[in-house]
């Protein structure tokens, strides 16, 4: 019995058809193998790709998707990648190889990541974060690479603290001795960053600037004293989520001088409001070149 | 053509099979009409199904639990049902018949739920809460119907509290003015009543436990000296969820004198920690009689 | 005691801020009643929404957002708004009027919805779907609202079903009285529609054009015969997520001849693939015009 | 300036309090490094760890269970845990020790878990699973340990293709070529199953046990034909949820002679039926004593 082309049904021509923007699969889960700077990572990751589709077109091969994920994979296993966003790079270039009818390629991946960190009284502890990667390709227009974290962290608000000192603070003498009482809450961040060829940025000192823009990180292990060193130094920086995206942009600025001004940056910062049933939330999508002229 | 009693596969008969547990659908969408004190309220449901199943039985059938739920669905719409347990009981109810072969049925029921609450200055405001219900019906046991709410409040740590105190109020006497900083954050509560036959239970007084169990209540909208008003009150009022739940139970105890010691309750509360990653939780599953030996 | 106007930490002027795409709050829930053909129907809301910051400002009045929330829900309650999309429009010009200082709104809404569909027997049955709204307001660009919709159907492979009837069916001769099997599974299809000023899109229509688009509808509630047909209806019209989204716009071309040529369009399906762990999934994001030139 | 033990919130007298049935902290994320034949594998656990806590008692020292949580995770790493119901059970141990006023402690983990599984056509493919892990103490009444796991396959429904047969296939000679149309979709199954003291059960055995259960596997990767081999091999094994369930029972009983009496299972079946909108669902709750009376 032999198994005729005509099966191919993705590849048959349409008359009528439509281009599609997006096409492929989603949700896909591998493990992927980061060496970095001698220590090897392997990171548990969920992966989507798309290419788009020519309106002659009808289907598009999306088994394709899978042997460029288990092909890069299988190298990350080898070889080890130097990083996740490498691993979405080197995805997205081989989905615009298997694909060639398309002239869009797009990789998104994430993955839970751990990191040790400095606790309030030095003392290291394994903390919890998420790694995320992105690449897209578009016609000649060459390859985008992009690398981001996010962290869990700590948000005092500085609106309520001015408020309560004004209204129950009779005495301002008093004052001085400990911040004032504001609504403090967990603050979900995160930040991308474009990764220029030739250019190199490291999710580790992503999660380092992240965690440094909340009013205070936060710890998986606290002794008692040092908790009580957490709530005074949040309070000691009250934070709009606003702030917190703001204070994120001016480290980029000042970690990352030598990336071009195209660089696109997306930082982003939600509040789960301790005083509210909703969130909070303030995002910057922009550029290196626009944040360098100051707005 | 004629279709045959053959193609009942869920009847066939088998001789090495397992009884089942529960065998059911989850996830069914179905608007219910409650009617309560004269007011009619629709409520989006999320319902889930289950009886049991004989071992010498090959399926159990499927389609009557949605025959089942849109009969008592069609009620609600055309007469009003008294409340969201009633709906759950009535469901409970008519799988056991439909099931001719099942000795056990089980319903669990889940819609958002909007009520208006006073917000801190008394203005009323409309809130979000969820509203459930779960009937069980086990032999000749009779039927448990429960119904049960859950709402978004606030607490702050009183341990943080009372460490930045002692560790950082040096000088003891400028306290007094306000209470001291602490950690505090979203917290998500709820209880689950049994509804013996002959009794009710209001699902709006569940919800004033709750949300009077917090170290406050949250808000949609507050005016600025409101919001300082609300991180007042949650200072003042500073609650593990351990607290939390046996506020629940105490109020409980006092509200239900009359329902009978075999009641069920069901207390929780989970707060999404501001210094942590992770959250803290408390529950308690117990009786009313147990409750109170002061157990 | 006085609160002076200092207390306004938003107001604060920066002098090294940077501006911000989007500050807002997320996961509002609110009921809004839209009536519709003199057919109230209340839906119960997942709101966000969304103004830019200037460089030059503190933060956000997070709480005016809030306001307007309740105002229009407010206006809905006592009047009966005619659309979703309506109701996310007008909360977005109320934003821009808010939130002086902004030159960006934007308002996303999704609710559960239920509507009657008549079932492969004919006879009508309340299936769920969901609904959405989206509205933008950009400077003086004038504000672009969208409508849209979520469904659940079936999608039947044409692809493994050649290859099967090539691989598997010796005896050609034998072929013609029933379709051959393939992999089937449920997939979730939705579009999103702008309705330009002046003009009127039904999201009842948009249901009825998304489910005609999969190889099958999905029923609550199916007799055994009934269950039969949906089978073969499914594998009589096998699809792709590809096709499923484009039929999806040829029927939106034929359906909205009036509507002009720079009208929004986002079409998108996903299929939970039953041979695969990850899911199928395509999309087109567009404007009539684009599709009216055959592409 | 010294900190007395007054501080110990948590440990204050309670005269009116009730005791809680469980009090803990959820979601917290750790690496575990399980070292099994020589191989080690290190899983991205998700981690939720409950003690009681007397009526008596204000608190439950919650930074207690995160040093537990801590030291096991460390010693992991050090020295490899034979299984993550082992570490579980490790867990459930320390935190006896550690809070010396408990009378009950449970642990909950589950992972990402990636296995070698043979495709279709022999050819080994990583696929993706995941890996549970529950180990309960009571009193005096030794620790129980729990492995399983979750596995994604496809199930056929038996009761429509009999269906499509007697409505559809007028002419039963023709029959035999090929199974005929029903529909299928994904499922999602699981099985736990008690490990006492001194047996071993692997989580691979389990999951090859779970996917011989379904109709079919399901694949990452699949060429063409091997696409339609497994659209072939699942609808001639059509099994609705409750005979995946019995299945897996069933198995277990042939895998585990040695395993004693009173060896807790639960085995469960959900599918995302792709002719409704709603999941099926069937599950056993037992002992292996119970299944051996072939009940």
């Amino acid at each position: 019995m032999i198994i005729q082309t005509s099966t191919d049904v993705q590849n048959r021509r349409l008359t009528n058809g439509f281009m599609l923007t997006r096409v492929g699969v989603t949700d896909v889960k591998k493990p992927v193998r980061v060496v970095r700077q001698g220590r090897s990572n392997t990171l548990f990751c969920n992966i989507d790709v798309y290419v788009d589709l020519p309106s002659t077109q009808k289907g598009s091969h999306l088994s394709r998707n899978l042997e460029a994920i288990n092909e890069v994979v299988d190298k990350g296993l080898r070889t080890g990648l130097p990083g996740i966003e490498v691993f979405a790079a080197e995805l997205c270039r081989s989905l615009r190889e298997k694909h060639e009818y398309c002239s869009y390629a797009e990789v998104r991946v994430t993955a839970d990541y751990f990191m040790e960190r400095p606790g309030p009284s030095g003392k290291p502890n394994l903390e919890s974060f998420k790694i995320m990667a992105r690449a897209v390709s578009h016609n000649n227009d060459g390859l985008k690479k992009l690398v981001g974290v996010e962290a869990i962290g700590m948000t005092a608000c500085p609106c309520a603290m001015e408020t309560v000192r004004e209204k129950y603070c009779t005495n301002v003498a008093l004052e001085g001795d400990l911040p004032v009482i504001s609504h403090n809450q967990r603050n979900i961040s995160s930040v991308m960053v474009e990764v220029p060829e030739h250019f190199d940025v490291e999710a580790n000192e992503l999660i380092e600037i992240v965690e440094a823009s909340f009013s205070s990180p936060t710890y998986e292990v606290l002794k008692r004293s040092d908790e009580a060193k957490v709530v005074l130094q949040a309070h000691q920086k009250p934070k709009f989520v606003e702030d917190v995206v703001r204070t994120i942009l001016g480290k980029i600025l000042v970690k990352y001088p030598n990336l071009p001004d195209e660089t696109l940056i997306t930082a982003r910062s939600e509040s789960e409001e301790s005083i509210h049933k909703h969130n909070a939330f303030a995002e910057r999508v922009t550029t290196l070149g626009e944040l360098r002229t100051g707005n």
